[in-house]
């Protein structure tokens, strides 16, 4: 009867800042569960195994990979990094939400097996102040816009698979807002009136 | 190229508070308009005229009603209550988010003029008891349960056509996801890559 958890997927392109915003968030939010990231590369020093990441051999990961056991996963180079599915999917039905940090490519992955997960797509306040010289135009060079305008539109093709963008302009705004879009989530209508319809069924057996 | 604003229209069954919602999240949050309502009932002790209400007679409203100048409206006990057009096109027009606080009828209303408005559904702490009532079953009478059922169902399909379910168990609680809502709704992906794919559009002419 226990409502499952939903899992939010924090994304963006390298560079953005998901890992400040991810931080930052962890520091103020205790209901959220982060799911900690695996890795081949070794560990550096002040970091700790469970805590910034799961510390794997090569063999080990693949091993992983062999047995469907990694949500998502990708090469950098030359090391690992990824997701394990079952702490995941335990927190999951456990109806904990799970908050994952992640890069693009494996931010599609998880959108396979987690249709329903929310996506939310950390963009650059570059390509917001993009937006506002174009709505300005006149006053900044026609040249300064068009060289950063290929950069944009791949930001935003990125963006379609996602079901919130968030501009990162300043990590405390872009906090506030992932925790609305939480919270939000949790009022939606779907999630709430099922839950509903399910136990007025149930008592009318 | 100014965005339009966003219509949030917050409704739910008599009685639940909204009301009380609504004026405490004014005391707080000062970016969204408040469209004020329109009625034939006297004016009481206390009230201003464009402040609780637009005060007008049977034949002045029934006029805006002929002219298709209002949104939404109804009668209850002999009065006529409703929202006028001209105040929330102006505002959504100019960009500003724009706050409704109505009766379910005028929701419905509501929703077939503006599809595209977000609706929020406020629902009794009562309801939340039931479904915590049923999860404990066993614990409390059978009886108690069913008494409550028919009320329950009637609630959940008003809830429908709703975007958002509040519970309003504490005011402040009710008021943060309101908040919350009107935030991360401004997030949707939608509503972003739609206005960056229009910037770009024009600037590749």
């Amino acid at each position: 009867m226990k409502e499952k958890g939903i899992l939010f997927v924090l994304s963006g392109p390298s560079g953005v800042g998901k890992g400040t915003v991810r931080k930052a968030l962890f520091e103020q939010d205790t209901e959220l569960k982060y799911s900690i990231s695996m890795t081949t590369r070794p560990i550096r020093e002040g970091e700790q195994e469970g805590v910034d990441y799961f510390y794997r051999t090569r063999e080990q990961f693949e091993n992983m990979i062999d047995e469907n056991k990694m949500l998502e996963y990708a090469e950098y180079v030359g090391n690992y990094y990824g997701t394990p599915k079952a702490y995941v999917e335990e927190m999951l039905d456990k109806g904990h939400d799970v908050f994952l940090e992640i890069e693009v490519q494996g931010a599609m992955q998880v959108k396979q097996n987690f249709p329903h997960g929310v996506f939310i797509f950390l963009i650059p306040p570059s390509l917001e102040e993009l937006k506002n010289r174009i709505i300005d135009r006149g006053t900044e060079s026609e040249h300064l816009i068009s060289s950063r305008l290929d950069e944009a539109k791949n930001e935003i093709e990125m963006m379609e698979a996602y079901d919130y963008v968030v501009v990162n302009d300043d990590v405390d705004h872009a906090v506030r807002k992932v925790q609305s879009i939480v919270q939000s989530e949790h009022c939606k209508r779907e999630r709430i009136a099922k839950q509903y319809k399910q136990l007025l069924e149930v008592d009318e057996r």
